[in-house]
Formats: structure tokens, C-alpha cells, sequence
């Protein structure tokens, strides 16, 4: 009995690395769609958006069964509790993902992001599937260390999309409203991406220490 | 004990309730502020979220403690996970109250809304409060009805989000980008202020009938 209720939070475990890897690799993929105006692309990243959200429902389904059956305490009530937020953390990832390719196919034949702003956007496109690949890391080794080095980690996401912002703002934007509306909803998405791999690396470290990280700092402003 | 078990659950209700009710008024004023520039009630609004926020970390403390100490099963148990998942959702939704409070004060001595936007802002806002004054009392009646027309008001707040895109992408917009900027965020942060309203909605509607709403529509494209 014992034994099986172990595997089973296991198996929990092992959804949200499964989850995480989806929404990472979806985030680079929505990157490559959007700044390729490639639609064929941006159509996979939006279909593939339903098995992370079934993932997610069938997680919650088993988290809830074994309360109710298992009734675990301490350690375990904690690992199932921040399990079921956590999923919520990468459920949410994976639908700005799902954005990033939208805006892909709304603007398809033409490309969203206009080209001196390229550079910036694929760095933010890259450094949220790293942000990710490094939760998924997290999960896994529990290691607290790399989950306050992933914090650090995301402090370059606050600052391309300062750079993001700066572009917006410069007197010599020729690009158009609607490029400024696209680029700063776009922004917006990575640094929300970025949040919620923050967000699951604090929980992470929540479980082992007990200690919430001070979450008062997880959001900048978002504009300049 | 079953007697002061239940009153924890039912004190739980309360403390949701309250945070729902402190949402929507922050949501209120900080649209007051953000419309006529006022400084002094955005840094109000922004102060007044580490209430709401400290409301949820309690609230999460006692949920786990009834978890942990009752083992709830069936309904119980239903109601105390659906709780922590509201309190996230209201806790979020007083994130972006603060947020429009933030942008009124970035912005401050001007304003960040132009005037032929007001109207459109200013029903947002109000549309905003009062979806959440309706998920605080679906969350008291649990009346699956009043919950599923909820969703049904919140399409308004779609059609208003076209509405400021329409200005946006209007030939005839000469505010400039950066206003475009702003309008753009704020646009999107009533809208999933509102999604967090209907998802309240849909929590109790699961609580009530064990079945999941559709999840797939709750949010619309932020683009035209």
C-alpha cells in the first residue's frame, strides 16, 4: 500500500517535468513561428496546447484522489499541495505560449516582430524555454541552490524587455501602431513565462525549506 | 470538533469573500485613479495589496492545516483544494488592480488614458468591479446560474477590449506609442482581471456539480 502511494507521488512528479518540457519546448517553438511568420508552426504550438491542459486536469484528478484516499500528512501534504499549484504555474505557461503562436498566425503572411527588434525578442524567446528546461531541473533535484540561481537567471528577462520598452518608446519607432501593440503584448508574454518558471522554482524551494521566498519581487513593472 | 471543523470551512468562504470584495473595490479605484491621475489613490490601491495578499497566505496556511489535521474527504476536500485555487485567482486579480494603479502613477502628472478612450476605460472598470461583487456572491449562494451568467456578462468585456483595439489600430490614432503602449496593457490587464472572475465563477460551478466548465474559451485573443 505504502509502496504504491509512493509511486503514485512519483508519477505526479514526474507529469510536471513532462509538463514543463511541453511548455518549454512550445515557448521555443511559438519563438521560432513568430519571428518566421511560419504558420504551419504556429498552428502545431496552438494544437499542442490541449495535451498540456489534459496533462494538467489528470494531475489535479490523481493529486485529489490521493488526499482523498492517502490523507497525507506533513512532507507528503505539502508535496501534493504545491504539486497542484505548480501544474497550475505550467498550465498557464503553456497558454502564453499558445499566445506568442496566435499573434504568429494573426499577422501571418507578415511578421509581427519587426526586424531591429528581432535579436532582442529571440534572446527572450530562448532565455524562457532555458528558464523552463531549468524549472524542469528544479523539480527534479529539489535542489534549492539552482532554484535561487533560476531567480537570478530572470533578472535578464527583466532587462530585454526593458530593452523591448526602450525600442517602444524611442522617437524614431517608424514601425506603426499595431507592430507597438503586437511587440508589447509579446513582451508581456515572455516576461509572464518567465514569472511562472520563477514561480515554480520558489515553490520548489517552499517544499524543501518550508519557507515561502519573497514573492513580493516576482512581477516588475511592465512599462518604462 | 466536527462542529469547529466546520466553522474553519466555513471561515474559509469568508476570508474568500473578503479578498473577493477587496479585488473589486482595489479594481474600482485604481480605475478612478488611472482616469483623473490621481496619485494619491493609486498609492493607496498599490499599498492596500499586501492585505490581500497576506489574506491569502493565510488563507492557504489554514487550508492546509484542515487538510493536514480533518482529512476532509469527498465534498469537504473539494471545497478546501477549490478554495486555495480561488484565493490564487483573487490573489492575481488584485496583482493587476495594482498594476493600473502602477501605471497611474508612472504616468503621473498626465494621464495615461486619452480622452476619447475614457468612456471605454471607465466601462471597463466598472464592468471589471462588478463581475468580482458577482463571484464574491456566487461564492456565498454557490448558485450555479448566477455563476454561468457571469461568463455571460464577461463577453462584454471582450467586446469592450475590441473596441480600445479599434481605436488602436485606427489610421486616425495621434496619441503616439507610448500611449498605444499603455492602453494596450491596460486593456489586457481588465480583461484577465475578469477571466480570474469568471474562473471563480467556474470553480464553483465544479464544486457544485463535480463537472469542470469548458476551460478552452475563457480567454479570447488580446489582438485584432
Amino acid at each position: 500500500m505504502r509502496e504504491a502511494y509512493h509511486e503514485e507521488l512519483g508519477s505526479i512528479g514526474d507529469t510536471l517535468v513532462e509538463m514543463a518540457n511541453l511548455v518549454g519546448s512550445a515557448i521555443g517553438l511559438a519563438t521560432t513561428a513568430l519571428l518566421d511568420a511560419d504558420l504551419k508552426l504556429a498552428e502545431n504550438v496552438i494544437s499542442a496546447d490541449n495535451k498540456i491542459d489534459d496533462l494538467q486536469r489528470d494531475l489535479e484528478n490523481r493529486a485529489i484522489a490521493i488526499l482523498a484516499r492517502q490523507q497525507p500528512v506533513a512532507t507528503d501534504l505539502r508535496t501534493v499541495v504545491t504539486s497542484l499549484r505548480m501544474s497550475a504555474d505550467l498550465e498557464r505557461s503553456g497558454d502564453l505560449a499558445e499566445h506568442v503562436a496566435k499573434l504568429a498566425r494573426m499577422r501571418f503572411p507578415a511578421k509581427a516582430v519587426p526586424r531591429d527588434l528581432r535579436r532582442t525578442i529571440l534572446e527572450m524567446g530562448q532565455l524562457a524555454q532555458r528558464l523552463m528546461a531549468q524549472a524542469a531541473e528544479v523539480i527534479i533535484t529539489q535542489d534549492v541552490e539552482a532554484a535561487l540561481q533560476l531567480e537570478k537567471d530572470d533578472d535578464r528577462m527583466d532587462e530585454l524587455h526593458r530593452v523591448v520598452f526602450q525600442h517602444l518608446m524611442d522617437k524614431q519607432w517608424h514601425h506603426g501602431v499595431e507592430t507597438a501593440v503586437d511587440v508589447t503584448l509579446v513582451g508581456r508574454y515572455y516576461e509572464r513565462f518567465a514569472d511562472h518558471a520563477v514561480s515554480v522554482a520558489r515553490r520548489v524551494i517552499y517544499l524543501v525549506t518550508g519557507e515561502h521566498a519573497d514573492e513580493t519581487t516576482t512581477e516588475q513593472p511592465t512599462t518604462v
